[in-house]
């Protein structure tokens, strides 16, 4: 063993006493929403919930050291376990100490089935009731099988604290027919999944789908509470292409009406300011998206006046941080506009660097004045105030 | 005024007082070499020397945050001068106040001239008593002319605590006339840039040319002697295609019978592990390089076993460190070799990142313990023990 392997990692939390490992401490409920805040405990520390996950796909949070995330207040990360199967391999992975020890971060970890993934080449998948056949035409285009006992053997293998249940997610617009089958294909493999998730440092989370009706999501969710006693849900099958008042027109009546009370809830894949803000509102606990960093690449960062893209010409002499007041660790060590518009001009990686810090921060940051609102009781006013700014221009 | 213009900057040091300026103090000097140990006094803070200056052509060191670099322990940083002229512009930098501000660095900031970037673009360049005529070819392609003055006055609004004369590099090998007209050049030039300098919180120092002629070395350096008082000297026209024998055998003699002894001496452009340490024996006491950062990108890393590419498979399932035993952050964090083949495999900027922070530190850190082997007054020792290492193999 190295010496290294005694070192403590970034992100690691207090140890969480194994008899409270999964359980959600709902803390505190808004009166004029559906907001809550709570707790979720996991082995690698404690997560305060709502929470915004960042996205390290290929187990890196491109261009953010995790010492850097740390010092921002990530809670918790996201890897992505289609990526991770591929390249490395969940066997290395494994090998190598889990995704943990393979990243040296020693916080709360959150590995997705890697179904959304395999879908997007829809054209290379072919599913049937033992689960998904596809080409990884990213990687080496090779056929591949997965079946809802294989897909749990990997995400055991990598041993992240939360892994998702392999589903089907559809997207929008799609015949009620084909969202009724994604419904029933995803709560066979709910079964499956349980049945064969035996790891007890990690909790395993069913997914909630059936598109924009309500009935077939209420169906869903009672598939899975009958199915076992999942610590926590994701919500798949939403920002697929409907926009944001037809995905909360059924959203919110399922967490407000038919959710379980004392579960997390995980709006998958959704990350933009405003449809957070509105998302507390609604009942969900936890958000997750590549947005901060992806869009972070091509120049643009949130900002309390809406979006910015730093590459327009108008930033080129602003002397201002990317957003007044920020506490993130680019605004707060003072680079201006100016420089990161040169930056991202020239495409250096540190324009990148900025803003990913930078959009990160501002969705945590964003979350942990969200559960403070919430814990006093004025979460509602939190969302007005938010409505009527500038910044939730744009998204 | 914004609120951050207070705050620190990396690398900030502690306040030089003015008549220390641009002093140089020999501390140590090595019995059986011609290393000396000495400090360079800046209005930015004190560089010991010898030193490695890791290089931020656009105001950036490729990927590494400026508390990253004050981290290290960097002292010292460049910019370069022709590609800040190009973008965003010397006036627009002098508006942002300058080179320090502009990229948040607030330790010592040392500009080129910039004529190394102009030469390496030959065919679109002309040469005359007055100065330069050059096509900008990697920016907006337009025909652009520095006199010397014209050279100075952008270095000026730059900012830098330390900048290069306007010099002419000639490749090698080259015929006896043409380095012979380069040392012409170059000494006309140094007059002009002298006599155009006027910046008191900015050294200007000259640079010695004349290729693999210790004549023309000699003769070059007199020149710049007679031509004022310059608190320092570049040694340019080295590591231009010769190999590492033939540049001692000319720069050794060149520093240790007939460079001034109480001026810093800048061997510009070489930053290889083993020709700092053999540079340093001939009493060279400033070095710069993109190596570190350039290779980095590549997947190559510095190791005590000597150059190591991560890219190779032999790395997949590695679970040292880059370097065993190194401090630098990302061996100090437990990134593992596997991790980084993982990274740099699927070009993850964290590759490059963790890579070039070890590659920039490993130079730091083999300047710091050069350093004190000189002060020690064993710095044969260290030479001889370096040269018998794996870590001298390959470079």
């Amino acid at each position: 063993m190295c010496e290294h392997e005694q070192q403590r990692m970034a992100g690691a939390g207090e140890a969480v006493p194994r008899e409270k490992w999964f359980t959600y401490d709902v803390v505190a409920e808004d009166p004029s929403t559906h907001a809550r805040a709570g707790v979720f405990h996991t082995p690698h520390g404690d997560i305060p919930t709502p929470i915004f996950m960042p996205v390290g796909t290929k187990s890196t949070v491109k261009g953010i050291l995790p010492a850097t995330l740390e010092q921002m207040g990530t809670k918790i990360l996201l890897n992505n376990l289609y990526h991770l199967s591929q390249r490395p391999g969940a066997d290395l992975v494994e090998r190598m100490g889990g995704v943990h020890e393979f990243m040296r971060w020693g916080g709360p970890i959150l590995t997705d089935s890697g179904g959304f993934q395999v879908f997007s080449h829809e054209e290379f998948v072919k599913l049937s009731d033992d689960g998904i056949r596809f080409r990884a035409v990213d990687y080496d285009g090779r056929w591949q099988e997965w079946s809802p006992e294989e897909n749990m053997a990997i995400a055991q293998k990598l041993g992240a604290d939360i892994t998702m249940q392999l589903d089907q997610c559809v997207g929008y617009p799609a015949s009620r027919k084909k969202v009724e089958r994604s419904v029933e294909l995803s709560s066979m493999w709910a079964d499956r999944c349980f049945a064969a998730h035996t790891r007890e440092d990690q909790a395993l989370f069913g997914i909630v789908q059936g598109g924009m009706h309500l009935d077939l999501r209420v169906r869903s969710i009672r598939h899975l509470e009958d199915a076992g006693d999942f610590p926590g849900y994701g919500i798949g099958g939403y920002s697929v292409g409907e926009d944001h008042d037809t995905m909360f027109e059924s959203l919110e009546p399922l967490c407000a009406e038919h959710m379980p009370r004392n579960k997390p809830r995980y709006l998958m894949g959704v990350g933009n300011p405003t449809t957070l803000v509105r998302g507390v509102a609604a009942g969900i606990d936890m958000f997750d998206c590549v947005l901060p960093t992806r869009t972070a690449r091509t120049g643009t960062a949130f900002s309390n006046e809406g979006r910015i893209n730093l590459k327009n010409a108008r930033f080129r002499e602003d002397d201002r941080p990317l957003d007044e007041g920020c506490g993130c660790p680019s605004c707060a060590a003072g680079f201006t506009r100016a420089y990161i518009h040169h930056l991202v001009r020239q495409k250096e990686m540190l324009g990148s660097i900025l803003i990913s810090q930078h959009n990160i921060w501002y969705l945590l940051d964003l979350m942990r004045r969200a559960r403070e609102a919430v814990v006093q009781g004025a979460y509602g006013e939190f969302v007005d105030a938010w409505m009527a700014s500038p910044a939730s221009r744009d998204w």
